[in-house]
């Protein structure tokens, strides 16, 4: 039976911004498994109730229901025995937690900066009041002051970086000579900013925009298929 | 034959503050090898000449010298393969590379700035000019003056320890349930500024002290055995 996932989209049914799903539509093709994914917006809460709670993604598998990118990594390692890993060991797991960590904790923050504004603007219009009020309590400002020194912000993300660059410099993923789930949970955070942000929050020649490029075309170019909202 | 292995001093040959020493100190207790270490200065460039660089640590293995923290890491466990691994697949080595790189360019420059005139004032007179003279180099700026913002610089060192702090909220060790040279890396730069700062670069109840306070209570208190600065 095909897996079916529930995958955060615009107000365009076919884009898809969200860093958490990507995540998984690289594990899933990782594992060369196929999915069906379902456009879902922030305000159909209803529609995933089954899951008992109310964000994407949520993996469905025949009649199983797997919530959480972290633990739809886990569960397909687990349920899918014969495809290759997302994670090679336990410690390698353990490790990569950290990288998910960092992602969420030091660029991830740095990133939304850059894209509040825009994304907002291409939600579904059912999306946007449930957006803004969440999204602005959580950052106790209004959009768009959170967003106002996205210019300062870059920079700092740009330096942010820096380990992540140290290390794409001596290995090509960030799993070694091939990507784990470590690769796929950064990369969610430049696909949702590839997809929302009106420039490129990399710079060129950066090999963090080499790596990219080649996740972009891996998988039949599942990840660069997705448009660009930079021309 | 016991492994010898140069490590880096004090004015007092008893005090060895090095982080990258530290990180090959616990890889040693962690593979339960015995090491003879030998205490080293800056300035010892012909005591370590056959090592065809300038640094330590420096592994010694009967006829055979390593240099490089991260090579004697991979090299204890490739020469010693019945004691237990450092790393425990290719891909957990991969990403601990990655926090070895945000070690080194996010959490040290701001340890460093806790240190630097107090570590300078702890130095073997032969070793002072040196040090003044390279690392303000390196700094563009006398020592004085690299110090002089640590207050605001371990504010935001505090801040940038954010994914250590969740990562180890909610697993033991960056490793997983068992320390990996991961934790070691991370471990040399507290260990680093414990044994140079006149101050605790932690808050009390912060986790990443508790997980501090493990390692250096590990392998019959090795790290906690040498004297902190902090009384």
């Amino acid at each position: 039976m095909t897996l079916k996932m529930y995958d955060l989209a615009a107000a365009d049914p076919a884009i898809r911004f969200s860093p958490n799903c990507w995540r998984v539509r690289m594990a899933l093709a990782h594992k060369g498994l196929d999915v069906e994914t379902i456009a879902w917006r922030f305000t159909d809460k209803e529609v995933i109730s089954f899951s008992q709670q109310g964000k994407t993604p949520v993996l469905v598998d025949g009649d199983r229901w797997i919530a959480d990118s972290w633990s739809i990594a886990e569960y397909l390692d687990e349920a899918r025995p014969d495809t290759p890993k997302l994670f090679e060991c336990a410690q390698s797991k353990a490790h990569a937690w950290f990288v998910k960590n960092w992602i969420e904790t030091a660029v991830n923050p740095g990133v939304a900066k850059q894209i509040i504004v825009p994304l907002f603007a291409m939600l579904d219009e059912k999306d946007k009041s449930y957006f803004r009020e969440t999204r602005e309590k959580a950052f106790g400002m209004t959009l768009e002051a959170f967003g106002a020194d996205a210019a300062d912000a870059l920079a700092t993300l740009r330096k942010t970086l820096q380990p992540l660059r140290v290390t794409l410099s001596t290995q090509p993923f960030l799993g070694g000579q091939a990507p784990s789930f470590a690769d796929y949970v950064a990369f969610g955070a430049f696909q949702w900013a590839r997809t929302s942000a009106p420039h490129d929050i990399l710079e060129e020649g950066d090999v963090v925009a080499a790596w990219r490029a080649t996740l972009l075309e891996m998988y039949d170019g599942l990840a660069g298929n997705m448009p660009a909202r930079v021309a």
